[in-house]
């Protein structure tokens, strides 16, 4: 049966790409990917494995056999290399790389040695390298006689005697000119040399922003230790705005593979975070219980406050992060942007004022209470604005990530002025 | 003083790359971008418009000389042309289409006949094909012999007598390749043929799933119009992740550079909508005034039960609309993460319901209230964990974008299940 299963799970996945064999194995569950890994045994495509999310990565390693996760290795490159074994313990990582050739244990190791989410880790070690002064038909020549070109570049590095990057010659230009040409004449105008420290999402940003095919990867000597794709940045800067999307919601590093022990462990912060203040909002609302508990309407009304308030933030909020996030709310426009976020705060606070007081009449029919309630929107919603922009951007130049806990605080501002500014005006104003 | 100026801008801005340019313009306010590109004149280069953000690219057109634009979009690939001019007047686009040669013309104009946001829109029209039975060296012979090949292109598309793609030559393959091999066997192993009419998030998707550098886009009869780029590919990766990120947080198409009153009309109407559900909360309020009267406490408390059911929801909304954006939450995998997340709700649930008990132990000092808060906690982390996957996988079923409209739709059953179930529990245990 073993032997039936093996043969009918290879032909159902031998004609799919190995990012797509590795979603089906996103979307098993634990036991049963692991019976998969099994009965697949060698005939695991490894290609598979370095399109894994991290996590079921690590669970589909663990049901490797040793041998054939040897073998795995050795046909992967350096750099997915790296990837499948980066969160291994140091025996298991030791077993892999014994399995290497030298030159790419060499590789691995050194790769390992740069910071995660770094160019260091994100770059490939396989590259063409040429001195500018080559011509088209050396470079030619020379790529014929060697067949282990890698399987994907869109540009020659052009480098001098020290092995610093000069330049990038595009394959398109070299195979359009001549033989007699020289590469140094077909070099792009512009090059982006990239520190092999230099985090990931600034190496993201960049390629999207100059729309590179590649760039060179440099150690701190500035020699030529790697090159980065633009496939591998696209990559990048997709898992870049999965972060940001996650933050702004209070959401870690969790894959929709964990487990729910795993899931509850990684948002308890955020909630736990979001108890303290929402206690903080009630302390608020309770300087005014003697208050409320002569004008019950004001109970009723005052989460319309708090969530106008909230929800106005949480648009500026987006707004701002993902300004951060492009470079494009820089010190030359923040001043014009705050203004602006607090002028809509404003404009949005009259007309939803209004709204609110006519809602206020039909419902309780206290027109001094409905003029309590708009007054009490426009300042929130003003709040609001501020707190939205002036959040991030505090984050921001704190050298934090600006999406990490903006929203929580964002709210808490408009929780407690909301609550503050209704209550505290109804006391003055009614009783 | 003209001149001067002329001469200074240009001389700021002519080390740096076009894109740098565009975030320059960006960042101006109206008044000063119109200055500035009155000033610049025919030194505005014309790759700048291609890079600029739609809104702010048809301010500075309408700031600019109508001989400079037809210039400029002479200077331009067709498909930056279309960007030009996609949302200009008829008129205006008469005018820039005139100035073009026939044949850039009629590219244009077959662009424009796709509808936005598709690959047809997307797509180069300058590519490189040749019959698959070609060898190295003719192909090597027939670039050399053009000097109008693309400014960009990784694979040469191979193509059947009836002008329909049947594989993709990478050109580092064609180039490390003897000069009488065939392009066929020369071909990547995958090729994913693109419809003109397939939405851009879909070509985004596939480009990052597949780390394709190049895709053929094909008409209703099969024919090769264009090609896709993965530079293409991720600047509208960018995009959607931009759009997920702006809907979720109840923000529209709005841009930096849009006025007060722009985004003010804009951000309205999901302010509107969060006007509606705050009253149907406020309404579940008001079924309760009679004990809140009576246990003041209770208003004080309430605010908590639905901001951690908010945040809740919120957590798991964002890991449901990330997952549906990237195709990995499927009908395979949805019972086990709809199950998933209730029980996250619930062990999250039970966590803070102890927590927050014990907080209102110390305030109040009432342990019957202590339970009805705690009971209240686990059912409305719940219920945020069951709205926050169904709503947006309903959404998504129903053909909407599961981003849109699903954060207010979510904190809407978080407030009214969450102050349904503690004041109407306080209602029964307490009085």
């Amino acid at each position: 049966a073993a032997e039936r299963d093996h043969i009918g799970l290879k032909r159902l996945i031998e004609d799919l790409h190995a990012a797509d064999v590795a979603d089906l194995l996103e979307q098993l569950g634990h036991d049963m990917r692991e019976a998969v890994v099994q009965v697949l045994g060698a005939d695991l495509d490894p290609e598979v494995l370095s399109e894994l999310d991290d996590d079921v990565r690590d669970d589909v390693l663990a049901a490797m056999d040793p041998e054939h996760l040897a073998r795995a290795a050795r046909e992967l490159d350096a750099d997915d290399v790296v990837y499948l074994i980066e969160d291994l313990d140091e025996d298991q990582q030791q077993n892999v790389l014994e399995a290497l050739e030298p030159v790419d244990r060499t590789a691995v190791q050194q790769a390992l040695n740069y910071p995660e989410y770094t160019a260091g880790r994100m770059m490939r070690r396989d590259f063409v390298a040429a001195p500018p002064h080559w011509t088209v038909g050396q470079m030619i020549d020379h790529m014929r006689a060697h067949d282990d070109l890698p399987d994907a570049f869109h540009d020659v590095v052009l480098v001098d005697p020290a092995l610093k990057p000069v330049g990038l010659a595009p394959l398109s230009r070299i195979m359009g000119s001549g033989r007699d040409r020289v590469l140094r004449d077909l070099q792009r105008d512009q090059m982006e040399i990239i520190d092999a420290t230099e985090p990931q999402a600034d190496v993201a940003y960049g390629f999207n922003q100059y729309h590179m095919a590649s760039a060179p990867v440099v150690d701190e000597a500035g020699r030529l230790v790697g090159v980065i794709l633009m496939e591998d940045a696209m990559e990048a800067l997709d898992e870049e705005a999965e972060e940001d999307l996650k933050r702004l919601s209070g959401v870690g590093d969790e894959s929709l593979s964990d487990k729910v022990w795993e899931i509850t462990k990684l948002r308890f912060p955020w909630l736990a975070v979001n108890l303290g203040t929402a206690i903080l909002a009630s302390m608020v609302i309770s300087q005014f219980d003697a208050t409320i508990a002569q004008i019950v309407a004001l109970a009723v009304l005052m989460p319309i406050v708090a969530s106008m308030g909230g929800n106005a933030a949480t648009q500026t909020l987006a707004v701002a992060v993902r300004a951060l996030a492009t470079r494009d709310l820089t010190a030359a426009n923040m001043r014009r942007l705050v203004t602006r976020e607090t002028v809509v705060g404003f404009t949005n606070g009259v007309i939803f004022a209004v709204m609110v007081a006519v809602v206020e009449v039909i419902w309780y029919g206290d027109y001094k209470l409905a003029a309590v309630i708009g007054v009490a929107m426009v300042i929130n919603m003003v709040a609001a604005g501020l707190a939205g922009i002036l959040i991030p951007i505090a984050l921001d130049r704190a050298g934090a990530d600006p999406a990490l806990a903006s929203g929580t605080f964002v709210t808490t501002v408009t929780d407690v002025v909301g609550f503050f500014s209704f209550l505290g005006l109804a006391g003055m104003v009614l009783l």
